[in-house]
């Protein structure tokens, strides 16, 4: 990357759509020489490189768009990112002009963290990726100001966290085999069922392999009678929890499927935010947060104690990340009973890194904010 | 204070019955010195000096027994604080035999603030205000190491706190309003109801002044309809909310008294914790959060979070307290709808300075932790 085009980036805000490097800045040089006249929001567009083609009932793609943030402030910066999976309508557009209408010089402190993400939110409705990216950047640099990630902030044993589980893509038998070879590190298996096969895939995965499973159906079953016979033929072949088994609109089929099922329920499609937590009291024994619906770190860490007290168990997950929102999210893993957060693992050009997965298990590094650097 | 008893003050856990005076310690120089083999506790007994005998139905004090705590880690200490009106069952004794009980040298890594208060709630039940001491004390410790108070790790606007009601107590007409001219600074007056004369002391104030009132019955109305038509009265007489009309336990009576009155209903002696809070959903409008009763300032946290997102309002309360255990409940108050902060305010020999209240309006400080100093 030549100077002329660093120098820019220090100065202005950057929206370059296709732009796929990573700005290597540092800011630190500029502590006390410049005043600070309020928080500063840069962006660029990057695109993820999938490592195995990613295939939905209508679609299949090799790439995932995101928008990479950071926010300056007092010569710390912090590092935030949106993904943005083309189904759910955010775009690297639609993230650029949100984000480039925004204007956070105005907030001098950036403490006001309540303040500030009050004026993000309520600055257009939806954009929940978008917001998160602001989110993310804004407590990572907090973090580094305070010296500490936020694992510790939150007040949470880091050893606490659960075993993530990895998603098998399904496939001919000696693809699957190959796929569970690949996945040894990890102690539960996630797979996608919801379609015509759904038997007949648990038989192909269970004959690759004898881990735990979880089920994660995507509004896929229609009939719950039905669903309640597929749980508990799933509870035999060794599935934990089931995830979005009907139509997420159908509250009162959840809330009879969760009354009856062998095994938790999650909801996922019908939580995307902190208004929907007490909604899914009675209907689901669990909740799926993800940061990029729920617009980040703040609301989600509000979402996990409320489901809590409402004695819902909670799932950190994530969609095809960067190790930036991976490592976000795992400051929430403590706290989570199970995480979901293989999104980094899924691409080939990250240009951080952060959390680690050991043996299975996420594993958070002792670095303030969200604990990432570029690579 | 001697030397010796200060030398023995650095080495032990202090329990002295009766004791008026903090010891003035620092421990910063033991840093580096001798390792630091976990959390450490020392704590006092200590009587606050009320400036006006307080005055309940069957008896009447001039002290409040507190216990007063020290937490200190890697050169840094933290202060606490429990604040035990006799009527609520905790005393100085059974406070130094729960914290005696406490082993907090296992932990050595005081952001594990979750597992730690934790083990401190499940070390036996009730001692809520002993439980708080130890919460207290690790927040202005943590909020030290990271060189920042509590109200900006949160994430709050120090400008948004509310002001702080005042109490005046009933008597005379003429010293009613020598009490109201005392209260000068303060935009809000609060007032006991709840006997056989509630209308005669609302006359009695309403002669001395027409600030804004609110009124806290402690469960002493009896009948729902009369109680309704006493909300509708004080209405138009300028009060603003009335707490715990009814005995806690009449919760259908508080849904019904909340669906029909025209001022909010705040429920107080029937919440203490966060277990309560989904409970009082449809049967107040909002709750009265006190550190002493909830075991601290994380549970509060969770608990304002909770009531929020439930569609409630706050109020931050207190006992009579120094201005420890009043500094850290105002960390919180940026987030309450109302607060009721003048525990400090009504005793001689307040040990620390901290939180200030400034034209009635409750004003952080921005120093780490809960901001306190020893006097």
């Amino acid at each position: 990357m030549g100077t002329n085009r660093r120098n820019f980036l220090k100065n202005t805000a950057l929206f370059t759509l296709g732009g796929l490097a990573l700005p290597q800045l540092t800011y630190s040089n500029m502590k006390g020489r410049f005043p600070t006249p309020g928080l500063k929001l840069t962006f660029e567009p990057y695109d993820l490189q999938l490592k195995h083609v990613f295939t939905l009932a209508n679609s299949s793609r090799t790439t995932t768009p995101v928008m990479l943030t950071k926010i300056e402030c007092d010569g710390f910066t912090g590092y935030g990112e949106a993904s943005m999976p083309p189904y759910l309508g955010e775009s690297q557009k639609t993230a650029g002009r949100f984000l480039t209408a925004l204007n956070l010089t105005q907030f001098t402190d950036p403490f006001r963290m309540e303040e500030i993400l009050e004026y993000v939110d309520e600055a257009a409705p939806g954009n929940t990726a978008a917001k998160a990216s602001i989110d993310i950047a804004l407590h990572d640099l907090l973090g580094k100001i305070m010296g500490q990630p936020w694992h510790k902030i939150w007040g949470y044993s880091p050893g606490n966290t659960p075993y993530t589980s990895f998603t098998i893509g399904m496939d001919e038998s000696d693809v699957v085999k190959q796929k569970v070879d690949e996945a040894a590190p990890y102690k539960i298996l996630k797979i996608k069922l919801g379609g015509p096969n759904d038997k007949e895939m648990v038989a192909t995965i269970r004959s690759a392999t004898s881990k735990p499973l979880c089920v994660d159906v995507n509004q896929g079953w229609d009939n719950k009678e039905k669903a309640l016979e597929m749980i508990h033929w799933l509870k035999e072949k060794g599935v934990e929890f089931v995830e979005q088994p009907l139509p997420k609109n159908r509250k009162d089929d959840h809330a009879w499927l969760t009354e009856r099922s062998p095994l938790p329920i999650i909801g996922d499609e019908a939580i995307q935010r902190l208004c929907d937590v007490q909604d899914a009291v009675g209907v689901y024994s669990g909740i799926n947060i993800k940061l990029m619906k729920c617009t980040g770190m703040r609301e989600a860490h509000k979402m996990i104690n409320l489901a809590h007290a409402s004695h819902m168990r909670v799932m950190i997950g994530c969609m095809t990340e960067t190790s930036c929102a991976i490592s976000a999210a795992a400051q929430l893993a403590p706290q989570a009973e199970w995480a979901d957060l293989d999104g980094n693992l899924l691409i080939s050009n990250d240009p951080y890194e952060g959390v680690k997965i050991v043996d299975g298990k996420i594993t958070l590094l002792d670095r303030p904010g969200i604990g990432i650097r570029e690579i």
